[in-house]
């Protein structure tokens, strides 16, 4: 491979690290529609949201004007432990592929959390310690999201107690035991914890789970114990807010090395990396001073934008949480238990959806073999074993590419590697195996849920 | 935290990174024994060597001259995927127990093996390669050195035979899914692939395997195979040779901003990580430029520096290698099963077991329970989820820095981070429910050992 200017791996310095988060709200004309009481129909009052949330959580929830928030210096210091993330040069894939695209990623797994998440778990976890709250609570699927909130709250000495999806509780045991690690109690979901878990149990005895369901007992638990709140790890205002961190430290990387991506492509289950990679660009483009094309690619087992409704509907199966505007598949939508792909969720980030409603961004599905072919070419030639979830965008980076092959065009490639694959082996292996069948939900599945939203005028 | 001049993470520009190994045999008076025939006594012929290992390092591995030697481009190259490793300043750690010395560690755990034993696998890999071979064979206890090698084998496009030690195998099934990932074979050992497998399955129908057979059984593939040659992760002259590109880059981000450590710690198995991490500090000892007080860290379970002996012994349980003098606890010997710390090799590094016989280096044994008390304090205030092998250097990085703590001085302490313990949460997990016990050999069980020892004039 021939010396070039560019190297494989940018790193900022410390010193060139953001110190502020970049709020997309602010720059939209068409604002997230907002968060509605399921009982009234009317817009969540702070006072309201402030009995599941944090205060400044909150505020930032509700802020579609400020364009930028200061990052405190305590979650910069955490950041430091982790960040800055490399943004790579994909010099091998592209000479595997043979194709004149420059490909690059940002890299989010070079943290123990695996992945992103982290990003906002220190963020919200700083804030309910400085209202000086207990704990948290908060659930967890795949156990990135729970892995990075323990962690968090380790550091911080807060209490944190994890609802995870019965299913990925028993196939996963070590993640659970990286949250132990971390002091976190891990509670499988449903459980009778929980009045709404005692009420899905005795209707759905054998139920391995579901993130709604999760959520709805970790939101019960908060609610209900003193000096508790609760904390998501994706579809929020504030949680994109967060990872805007990603798309900032992107851009500087690039803009010092004069380098302007054409696509930008991430994964999408609720939104939060993908959100947090395109903001600053995506504020370039609404504010009228460059133009990128953005690509949200989901498992076409759970594709709630390529073939979900821009509705309200409830973010937890419990129907306990606020009405969300985003596109949805509905609350009660869950892919096929042989979907090992990640991206579970049944939504959509709010801000993404009306992003995506406006024509500002594309949308592609792809099938969970395809994902993992992607994977395994990514990891020989890359080294990074990849998280499935992460692998989504690997697939259509590597598509992207190789339309290039074919036009000759030079285009810039740049996407999001949300996080590394070590605790997706049983995934790995199936695929290995050829185990791995791909599950497409078919039109009277959807219709069926399309029917059940919630009626909001 | 107060905003300080050294940041939290040192990384080199990859315009920085050492072009060169460093060959600290070049300095050393007492040079390291020779390998000898195990049948004639004779030292090993590079022609001998040859039938075995790939023929540059055979030259690599009795060159006891040369203080440097070009790292091939292909190689660099293949470094700045994943390196420059950081050096991190472990100020949450130094909080956390408030102490005034200043805690260093260079981490090697950022990439897809999870370790530093990458450093040589890309270069075993890459001779194989240039000497146009089809593949070559190795073995794996708890699987990273196995890792690395199919990770290097695939960017390559090596064929990779991977003899996996058969209790690992078994327990760690997604291990062996990641080096499926890269394309290799694996075969749990003893096996009846070959002859020695089949010899040592005859006699202990029910044994879980061991390193010392396993070597056998990939020493045996590689020599009845044309175009096949066998290699090793760690214990030989050019594993350290390979791995001093830790120590080079963690010296030269130090000199970039005037620290010196007082006193560098390592874990000891093998003796490629610390091999690595110390050879310029070594060497800067051993012109008489500079003085740094080195201790090498090894289980209790398996003491080879601390209650073994300097003494000629086989590297493999079938006696068809080569012998090499080195403190050791004699062939036979393996850990309790119980011992869940890794760092199971029964012998030590020619090289480290000179320079600690001339009274160079120290060394120190710490029971597991001591360990993962440490890794679990270490991975709660410094993010990362330390291996087992890794957290013995932060068990004695932890004790001195405590000791700085009664007396005062703020010495600066170095310790090498080698890997990750993401595919050892089982140790976690018996850690965190009180079922890890500590296992110390008696001396009965030590002086069968010793009294089998080869006789050697």
């Amino acid at each position: 491979m021939a010396e070039t200017k560019i190297p494989y791996k940018i790193y900022l310095n410390e010193s060139e690290m953001p110190d502020k988060w970049y709020n997309v709200r602010a720059d939209m004309k068409n604002k997230p529609a907002p968060l509605l009481n399921p009982a009234t129909h009317e817009p969540m009052k702070p006072e309201e949201l402030g009995v599941v949330f944090c205060d400044e959580l909150v505020a930032q929830e509700l802020d579609n004007t400020n364009p930028y928030i200061e990052i405190p210096q305590e979650i910069r210091d955490f950041y430091k432990m982790y960040r800055p993330s490399p943004l790579v040069r994909a010099y091998c894939l592209e000479e595997k592929l043979q194709t004149p695209a420059k490909i690059y990623y940002k890299f989010e797994g070079n943290n123990t959390s695996g992945s992103h998440k982290l990003n906002s778990a220190i963020a919200q976890a700083y804030y309910a310690k400085k209202q000086g709250l207990k704990g948290v609570t908060t659930e967890t699927g795949a156990g990135q999201w729970g892995t990075a909130l323990s962690m968090a709250c380790s550091y911080l000495g807060l209490d944190c107690k994890v609802y995870m999806v019965k299913c990925s509780y028993e196939q996963k045991p070590f993640r659970r035991e990286v949250m132990r690690t971390y002091g976190a109690s891990v509670i499988p979901s449903p459980s009778m914890t929980t009045q709404v878990g005692q009420k899905i149990l005795a209707e759905h005895p054998d139920t391995t789970g579901s993130l709604g369901c999760a959520i709805s007992e970790a939101v019960e638990v908060a609610v209900t114990n003193e000096g508790y709140r609760y904390v998501l790890g994706s579809v929020l205002n504030q949680v994109l807010l967060h990872q805007s961190i990603i798309g900032m430290e992107t851009k500087i990387a690039m803009d010092k090395y004069g380098i302007k991506p054409d696509i930008i492509i991430g994964c999408a289950g609720g939104g939060s990396n993908l959100g947090g990679l395109i903001s600053p660009f995506m504020g370039e483009k609404l504010r009228g001073e460059a133009d990128y094309q953005f690509i949200a690619v989901e498992p076409a087992s759970c594709p709630s934008f390529t073939r979900g409704t821009y509705a309200y509907d409830f973010c937890d199966t419990g129907m306990i949480c606020p009405l969300a505007k985003m596109y949805t598949l509905g609350c009660d939508f869950i892919p096929s238990p042989n979907h090992a792909g990640g991206l579970r969720y049944h939504g959509m980030s709010p801000v993404l959806s009306q992003l995506y409603d406006d024509g500002l961004m594309e949308a592609r599905s792809v099938i969970q073999t395809d994902v993992f072919e992607a994977a395994e070419a990514f990891a020989r030639v890359e080294g990074i074993l990849p998280a499935p979830e992460s692998s989504h965008a690997i697939r259509v980076a590597i598509d992207e590419a190789l339309k290039c092959k074919e036009t000759g065009e030079e285009k810039t490639i740049l996407f999001g590697l949300t996080g590394t694959g070590y605790f997706d082996m049983y995934a790995y292996e199936k695929f290995h195996n050829g185990e791995m069948g791909d599950y497409i939900p078919t039109d009277e599945e959807l219709a069926k849920y399309r029917a059940a939203l919630p009626k909001v005028d």
